[in-house]
C-alpha cells in the first residue's frame, strides 16, 4: 500500500523481552492486573510512547488510551491493542504481543512523512484476565457497557482485598468505570493481534490467521444423585451409582462436541464419598460447551441435557443442572474479518478465519465498534504459563501482516 | 434336635439394645476399638456372662474368650462370637448382633440340664473395623498368624496415637499379639452371625441365609496422563483427555463385574487441573474388584487392565497401576456351610448360601479353623451408619437359625 509505514517487528519484538525482563521471574510473567508489576508495565509503555511524543490517558475504567493524530483529525479513529495484564507465572506474549505491536503501529506513523489517514489510537485494556478477582475483561467490558459494577464490587482477591477497593488504590471509582464508554463514540474501529492460545496453526505450519468471531459458551455443573453404597456387599443389579451415570454423560459431551464441531470438556468430576470401598452416591461433573453458532451450541446443550437425563435415570439416579456462565457467540464484523484474512493470506498464513475458542477484549469491543482479530501460534498450544512462546519468524511475519492490516483499515471510511 | 437349647431371641435383642443405649448416641453407635466406650461394651459383656457365672479372659491381642465347659472338656471346643467395636456413628448390630447372640448360646446352654456335648467358646474378636488405625481384623489376624506387628506398629490415629501405644493403654502388648494363635489348637470350629451390610436378603425377602467364603479384592490406583489443555482452544481432535480415558475405564469396570458375575467399583476418580476451563491432564481412578473365585477375579483384573490400556493409547494417554490391597478369596469350611445352608432353609431363609462381599473376622479364623458364617437382612442394605437395621421378626428367625446351627455343630465331631 502506497504511503503506509511497516512497523519495526525486531523492535516489537525487542520490546516484549524487555517488557518480560522488567516485570517477570524465572516462573513467567507476574503483571497481574493493579498491582505493582502491571503499573510497572504500564510505566514501561509510558516510555516507549514518550520516544514518539506521545502521552497515554487513563480512561474511567482504568484502560490507557494513546491516540495519535490522523490527517482528517475528526474522523473515527482506529483502534489498535490488546492488554498488558497477565495471569500469574504467565507468559511473555498473551496479550502483551497486541500492546507492543499497537507501540510499534504508532511509531510507525509518527516517525513517517505523513499523519494516518485517520487517528490511530492504541488500548490497553485494564485486567483483561480476571486472574485476582475472577472477573475477565473488566476494563473492556466497562467500555462496552455490559459492566453490571454492583455486582463486581465486592468480589475479592485471596487476601480480602474486594475489586472495588483495588480499583481505588489505582484511582479508579469501579462506580464511574462505565463511563469509559463514551469514547465510543470517537472511534470507527477494532483491530487486536494476540498468540492463538491453542494448538491449530502450529499443527498447520501457518504463521498468522485472521479470527472470524468467538464462539459461545455454556458452562454447567451437572450434580448427579444416587444412592452411596457398599463397594463388597452392593450386587451390580441394585446400584444406582452416581458416578458412572456422570462418566456417561462426560463421554456424551465429546461425542456431542465431536458431531456438531464446537468443543465440549468435562474439566472436573467429584465423587462422594469418593472412596475406594463406595459406590458413589453423588457426582458433580463440570462441563463446558463452546461453539460460534449460537443454534448449534444451544443444540449442543440440548443434547448433553437429554443425555444426562437418560443415563441417570436408566441408573435410578437423578440429575440437576446450576449455570455457572453462558455467553453468546460473538462475531466479528464481517468486513474487517475479510481485510484481516487477506492481510493474513498475503503473509502466507491461513486463508479461511478462524473461531476463537477462548474470550478476548475484541468481543466485548465487537458489541460497540466493528472489530477483527488475528492469531499468530502458540507453541504447543500453551498459554498462561512461562512455556508460553511463539518463534520469532512467525512472531515477525504476523506482526507484519497485522501492520499491512492496519494500513488497510485506516484507509476505508471509519 | 433333642437336647440342644434355644437361644432366646427377645433377650439377644434386649441386650443388643441395652448395649446401644450404654455405648452409642444420637449420631449412633460410638465402640471405636481401644476406647473408653469399647471397654464400657466389655464391661457390660461381663456383666451379662456373670449372671450364668462365666467370666471372660483377654488373649495377648485383646480378644475376649468365655468358655462353657463341655461333657467331653478336651475335645475341640466350639467358638461362637464375632466384634462388639464399632466404627464412629455406627449402626447397632454390625459384630455386636453376633456377640450379644453367642452370649445367648451361652446363656442357654449354661441354664439348661446339660452341658454341651463339648466347651463351646465365645470369642469377641479386638478391632475388627480398624477404624482409628486403618488396619481391619486386627484381633483375628493376630490369632491366625497374619498380622505382620512390625507393619502396624508405627500405624497413628488423627491425634498422633500410634496403635502400638493405644494397644499398650490396653494392656495388649502389639509384638506379643500373635501369642493369641496358640489356642487354636484346642478349638474345632467358629461360626459367626453377622448383618448382610448389603440388600440380597431384603430384596428376597429372606431371614436368613448361609455364607460360603469372602470374595478377593483387587485394589488399584489407576493413574492416567495425557495433557491439560485449554478448554476453548483445543479442538477436540488435538486433545489427549485423561479423564475420559478414566471414565471408560470406570465403565469397563462396571461391565466386566457384571458378565464376570462379581462386583467392581470406581469409588473415586480425581482429575487434575480439575476446572472447568482445562482439559484434565491427569485422572486417578480407585478401582475395586471382588470376586469369590481368585481365577475370575483375576481375569477381572487382566480385562479391566487391557480395556485401561486401550482407552490410553487411544488417546495417546498413559496409564500406571499402583497396588493398594489385595486379598485373595477366602471359602469357608464346606462341612460347616452345608450345616449353615439347613438350618438357614429350615427357618424359611435362602436355600443356597451367599457370599459375602465384605470382609469379616470369619475369613482369618477360617485359615486357622473350620469356620463358616449366617447373615441377616439389613434394611436397604445399610451398615456403618445410625440407619443400620433389620426388622426385629428377622432377627429373632436369625437368631433361631443360628442356634440351631450351633447346637448341630457341637454334635459334630470337632
Amino acid at each position: 500500500m502506497p504511503g503506509a509505514p511497516t512497523i519495526d517487528a525486531a523492535r516489537v519484538i525487542a520490546d516484549l523481552r524487555e517488557l518480560a525482563r522488567r516485570t517477570g521471574d524465572d516462573a513467567g510473567a507476574q503483571r497481574l492486573a493493579w498491582t505493582e508489576a502491571w503499573r510497572e508495565a504500564r510505566r514501561f509503555l509510558g516510555e516507549l510512547l514518550a520516544e514518539v511524543g506521545l502521552e497515554p490517558e487513563r480512561d474511567a475504567a482504568g484502560n490507557l488510551w494513546t491516540t495519535l493524530p490522523g490527517a482528517a483529525p475528526d474522523a473515527p479513529a482506529l483502534v489498535v491493542g490488546s492488554h498488558l495484564d497477565s495471569v500469574p507465572d504467565g507468559g511473555w506474549l498473551d496479550g502483551a504481543l497486541g500492546v507492543m505491536t499497537g507501540v510499534g503501529a504508532l511509531r510507525a506513523w509518527a516517525v513517517s512523512d505523513s499523519p494516518p489517514p485517520r487517528p490511530l489510537c492504541l488500548v490497553d485494556w485494564a485486567d483483561e484476565e480476571g486472574a485476582r478477582f475472577g472477573r475477565s475483561l473488566l476494563g473492556s467490558s466497562a467500555f462496552s457497557g455490559t459492566l453490571d459494577t454492583a455486582e463486581v464490587a465486592a468480589l475479592r482477591d485471596r487476601d480480602g482485598v474486594t475489586l472495588a477497593e483495588a480499583l481505588a488504590d489505582n484511582g479508579v471509582n469501579l462506580e464511574r468505570s462505565p463511563e469509559a464508554g463514551a469514547r465510543a463514540a470517537s472511534l470507527g474501529g477494532y483491530l487486536e493481534l494476540h498468540i492463538e492460545q491453542g494448538p491449530v496453526l502450529e499443527a498447520e505450519g501457518l504463521p498468522v490467521a485472521a479470527v472470524r468471531g468467538c464462539a459461545g459458551v455454556e458452562r454447567k455443573r451437572l450434580r448427579f444423585a444416587g444412592q452411596a453404597a457398599h463397594a463388597g456387599t452392593t450386587p451390580m443389579s441394585a446400584r444406582n451409582d452416581a458416578g458412572l451415570a456422570a462418566a456417561e454423560t462426560a463421554l456424551t459431551v465429546e461425542r456431542v462436541a465431536v458431531e456438531r464441531g464446537g468443543v465440549g470438556t468435562t474439566g472436573g468430576l467429584v465423587l462422594e464419598p469418593g472412596i475406594a470401598t463406595a459406590v458413589p452416591g453423588r457426582a458433580e461433573l463440570l462441563v463446558d460447551l463452546r461453539h460460534p453458532d449460537a443454534a448449534e451450541l444451544e443444540a449442543m446443550l440440548g443434547e448433553v441435557r437429554v443425555a444426562a437425563g437418560d443415563r441417570s435415570s436408566q441408573r435410578d439416579c437423578s440429575v440437576d443442572e446450576e449455570r455457572i456462565w453462558r455467553i453468546e457467540p460473538i462475531p466479528f464484523d464481517p468486513a474487517l474479518v475479510e481485510l484481516a484474512a487477506e492481510a493474513a493470506a498475503a503473509a502466507g498464513g491461513r486463508t479461511d478465519p478462524l473461531t476463537s475458542g477462548a474470550l478476548h477484549d475484541a468481543a466485548e469491543v465487537a458489541r460497540v465498534l466493528p472489530a477483527a482479530m488475528m492469531f499468530c501460534p502458540s507453541r504447543a498450544g500453551l498459554s498462561h504459563t512461562v512455556q508460553e512462546d511463539t518463534a520469532e519468524a512467525d512472531l515477525a511475519t504476523a506482526i507484519d501482516a497485522y501492520g499491512e492490516l492496519v494500513g488497510r483499515a485506516l484507509l476505508r471510511a471509519g
